[in-house]
């Protein structure tokens, strides 16, 4: 894919981008802002933008006058890049070059924290859990009659020092037909203990030699999405995943409704089996998409939250949402995955994550193994944000955890707007401060239907850094525009006139809906700020963020500062590591070290129960403005607005 | 029960018997010959004696005169003991005193050896491999959140001791309610490690205080009969016990039968199917016997030989009976009851007896256990006498193990008149030396229907003491006696004519049967000698004989040194263990101990292949004579057979 520069005037700013790309979300990357109302659909018409040199494809709108086609004006949303491009902004469509100066800041998601395998093998932590060795056993004489299971296991011991073997049942009464078809040349399938001082077990034989064939599975069981992995255990790599919806989703939208009908007759039952299903029908399609025999499956590691642990394992969570709200287990046994109803070979064992407590789960404790914090010099905020927002703070020698609820207001619920990332979700805005006109940009560029969360704080922010909203979230009375206004007695911003929208109304922005994300953002700051004072820390002493979930991937750093969503910390700090759930179980797929480290790791954390924490909800109230009613805690914020303060008066 | 002295002349023998026995079973415990060929039915009226002084009840036949009755004769076996007697045998009936003075040795069986349970308990070795413990739980508040497992593993762990337990997610499941339900006092059940380094198991959590209920079962499982013990965890107790036919007797009396079967199509499944039905039978039978409730079994052991291990746990046999004989397994791990198929609640686990080879099996190994020979001092023979007969030879450092085929003869088979021991088997015997007329004594007092294993190695014993047969097992041509014949050119013994039995021909004893006996107990003798030759010993080294299986139990131990079955050492110093498989599974169930020596027992069995041993035909060879071609191994018979012919002469 080619690159090009595209520089914007009168700004003269300059940026790369991909051959393809849109105008408009060019000129956003660059920080430039173009008016844009109808998400880049090209109804609007609003985004004629002038292409002094180089080409571009599109943007030939019947909104635009012959004339304007003929000077080369287009339209930022349909434009696409084709070459090197000098692009002016009309006067009417953006603020003046000063005022822009400050306008726009370039979007600054999350840098990604992959682990790095190679790292991995290099530490000695590579040591799969489950390892397949080939055998050439000399064969039973009149002078040998050492029974057959004796024989394996004796040649395992004096040939690959391999002691203190167990067999499975099911593995011995396979092991006579086996060994004699085969001529005495199989390959065992070897299940490293847990425990150091652990017996390894046998738990497959096979004819003749099949150790290039070793996998796993790592599963990830969120509430709403299940994600599968299909590991090579030779080579780390792999070879297939797949997500599906929590079959269970049908039964409530998050863990609570889901308790209240796991209480109900046969709920348990119900929303276990549905999850099982889920589960196998994600296994039957990696297991195709890789093309592998399921005979070669060894072992299955999963990771989930309290809650879907409990529900996966038909363990009843009734207890888990009624104070003081215990679950029943933090650690479980290794499981034979049949037994769970999995549609697995017998050989293959199930390796749950071990929980913290209630609502600090499984996922969360992958998490921290996934994103090596547990391994960690630095004093880390590991940061899992949804519907409930997970805390850890710690590093190698010490770890915090807390859980809170934000409510679902980043989800985009609660907001009246608010939608999930899909089409026509407003995912990027910026505003021309002196007319007050929205730069919408939405996910499929096509017409707004709704605000996604990213979408929320960016505008939540801008409104802010613009004085068009104070730090309680409360529109300024004296703007002159028709975007805000006053209905049934809530002020609101209009994002998109209903003809610029896809459905049949005005989409906008209302102080409820500000005074939710607020609540939110709240909530999750005075968590992180409650656990590093319990810990008698401060923000200022967290070195690294690490963001997790869906939540992290799109999310602009410095606008979520810019709210007080996060601590402030410069932005190369924060990583974002995905499903880190996913990748803790993908972890301990490969790596019995990993296993090993689990059940010390989760004693480490410690858990503090944030609503019995006095000065939580003194935090909290804190935390309700914008960023935070002390600025000191947000220096770099705070520097901005007094610079911006500054200009305007 | 009154005891009576009896005092038979002209012998001046004199014998105390309870009251009720027969004169004729005194006579033969007194070592009195009586003529009598009716087996004791009454029929045959040979043995009329003369009561001079006392009373006996009965005996008054048709077949003695009235004149006869008056002056006091009575049938010796109609007639029983019912005050001290004066009893004169008649001359036509009996030899002279002084060749009787050495013609009938008193009957000696072995001494029962028992399981020491006090002893157990002061060796410290009565640890049940289950516990109850009741534990009165604090309850979780705002302050204490521990997860429902976690209070209970730690508050075992603080208040018990216990370190390092391992809950079975069965029991994780019905925790939290049970908890709740008894105000979180409850009764855990704790399953200890086999292994000294393993884990303790929670297998159970009851509501309440139940430690007063703690039971276990233990089986074997014989080719021909199955057994049951239900145990009292607390107090060592038999609460019950059971035993029946092995189902599988209809598909084949001996294991190797058993094997054939299991080769068909679904042979193994079936035979697997019909010996867990016939356990289910004898635990649900067993259950009931004791009133208790199956939820309060906590474990159970099994031990059963090599083939019947086998086909109980579905692993197939069918390289059991293929050179070069290698069974499929030594070492089975613990396996839940449940899997197995047996009628026992989820807590249950079930323990096998270890393999040592396939004609050594876990009820040998269990019987070395159960008898204590692993921790004995002295030399012990342990030998185990069926079809097969088991041999084990050590002491609590070593220990050599083997086994051989004695065929059928010492339970009846190959023998033309053999039965078991039932209803008309002629279980004792003497001869008077002059008329050659028999002294039979049938189990349940009856006419003969035939002769079974105990009666015929007395047979051939006295027969042989008397010169009536050879070293060889060959009739002497130059007795007067019409009961020696020759049929088919075979000469045989009559014990019983037709008209003095139940069936419609003499019962007889042909060389042929002799021949097979001493086949039978040439494979024997020689399979102990060749062992011990092979750790360089000899038979004087034998300190004590242990005697399993139910053979033992009946078997004149002196007969069956006459004839060479038993190597000859001191009548005192050889014991009878009975059913030594079950008492070694008793044993496991009642003591961890126990369990934890077994797997270390059994490597410590040095198995050998008596068919590879060069010696061991040769030592057969020189062994199928009565008693042996070397009477240098049977001093105190020689001197007897010197001390006969010397007064025969």
């Amino acid at each position: 894919m080619s690159r090009y520069d595209v520089t914007f005037l009168p700004y003269n700013r300059k940026i790369t981008v991909n051959s393809g790309e849109t105008l408009i979300r060019a000129a956003m990357e660059a920080g430039v802002h173009v008016n844009a109302s109808c998400g880049g659909e090209g109804v609007c018409g609003k985004c004629r933008v002038l292409v002094e040199t180089g080409t571009v494809s599109g943007g030939e709108s019947e909104r635009l006058s012959a004339a304007d086609l003929e000077s080369g004006y287009r339209l930022a949303c349909q434009a696409t890049i084709a070459s090197d491009l000098t692009v002016r902004i009309p006067v009417e469509s953006a603020v003046d070059t000063s005022a822009l100066g400050t306008q726009v800041t370039p979007r600054q998601t999350a840098r990604i924290q992959q682990m790095d395998f190679e790292e991995l093998k290099e530490e000695g932590l590579f040591v799969p859990p489950v390892e397949k060795i080939y055998l050439e056993l000399p064969q039973p004489d009149a002078q040998d009659h050492l029974p057959d299971v004796t024989r394996l296991v004796s040649f395992l011991d004096l040939q690959h020092n391999e002691h203190r073997l167990e067999v499975d049942l099911r593995v011995i009464r396979s092991i006579p037909d086996i060994m004699r078809q085969a001529d005495f040349k199989v390959t065992a399938t070897l299940a490293r203990p847990v425990r150091e001082r652990g017996k390894a077990r046998i738990i497959n034989i096979q004819a003749g030699d099949t150790t290039e064939r070793n996998y796993a599975i790592a599963m990830d069981i969120g509430t709403t999405t299940v994600y599968g992995q299909l590991l090579d255990l030779k080579t780390g790599d792999i070879l297939a995943e797949h997500g599906d919806f929590n079959g269970q989703i049908s039964y409530g939208e998050d863990v609570i409704t889901r308790i209240v009908y796991a209480e109900k007759e046969g709920g348990l039952e119900k929303l276990n089996a549905v999850v099982i299903a889920t589960m196998n029908k994600i296994i039957g399609r990696i297991i195709k998409k890789a093309r592998i025999d399921a005979g070669d499956i060894s072992t299955i590691t999963i990771a989930a939250n309290t809650t879907m642990t409990q529900l996966f394992l038909a363990v009843n969570p009734r207890y888990i949402r009624r104070a003081p709200y215990v679950p029943t287990a933090t650690l479980y046994p290794p499981i034979r995955a049949n037994d769970l109803g999995l549609g697995l070979g017998d050989q293959v064992t199930a390796l749950v994550y071990p929980q913290v407590s209630s609502y600090v789960g499984g996922d969360i404790v992958a998490g921290v193994m996934g994103a090596g914090l547990y391994r960690a010099g630095a004093l880390t905020l590991y940061l899992d944000i949804g519907t409930n927002a997970e805390i850890v703070i710690g590093n190698q020698d010490w770890m915090a955890c807390a859980a809170c609820s934000a409510g679902p207001a980043l989800e985009g619920g609660g907001i009246e707007f608010g939608m999930r990332a899909a089409k026509g979700a407003i995912e990027d805005f910026s505003i021309d401060p002196v007319t007050l006109e929205p730069m919408n940009i939405t996910v499929g560029n096509v017409r707004p239907r709704g605000i996604c969360g990213s979408g929320l704080i960016i505008i939540v922010a801008v409104l802010f850094e613009h004085g068009i909203i104070n730090s309680q979230g409360k529109f300024s009375s004296d703007l002159d525009t028709d975007r805000i206004r006053e209905r049934n007695g809530v002020y609101e911003y209009v994002l998109a006139w209903q003809k610029d929208t896809q459905i049949d109304r005005d989409v906008v922005l209302t102080e409820i809906d500000i005074e939710n994300l607020i609540r939110a953002k709240g909530a999750i700051y005075s968590g992180c700020l409650t656990l590093l004072e319990e810990v008698g820390m401060g923000v200022a002493d967290i070195e690294h963020i690490i963001l997790a979930g869906g939540f992290g991937s799109y999310v602009d750093l410095e606008k979520a500062i810019t709210i007080g969503l996060l601590p402030e910390i410069e932005l190369d700090r924060i990583t974002f590591i995905g499903n880190g759930s996913l990748m803790g179980a993908k972890m301990s797929a490969l790596s019995n070290h990993i296993r090993q480290d689990v059940g010390a790791v989760t004693r480490m954390m410690t858990s503090f129960e944030l609503s019995e924490t006095p000065s939580y909800m003194d935090n909290y109230i804190a935390a309700l403005f914008l960023p935070h009613t002390d600025l000191d805690k947000f220096p770099r914020i705070k520097q901005r607005l007094d610079e911006r303060r500054a200009h305007s008066t």
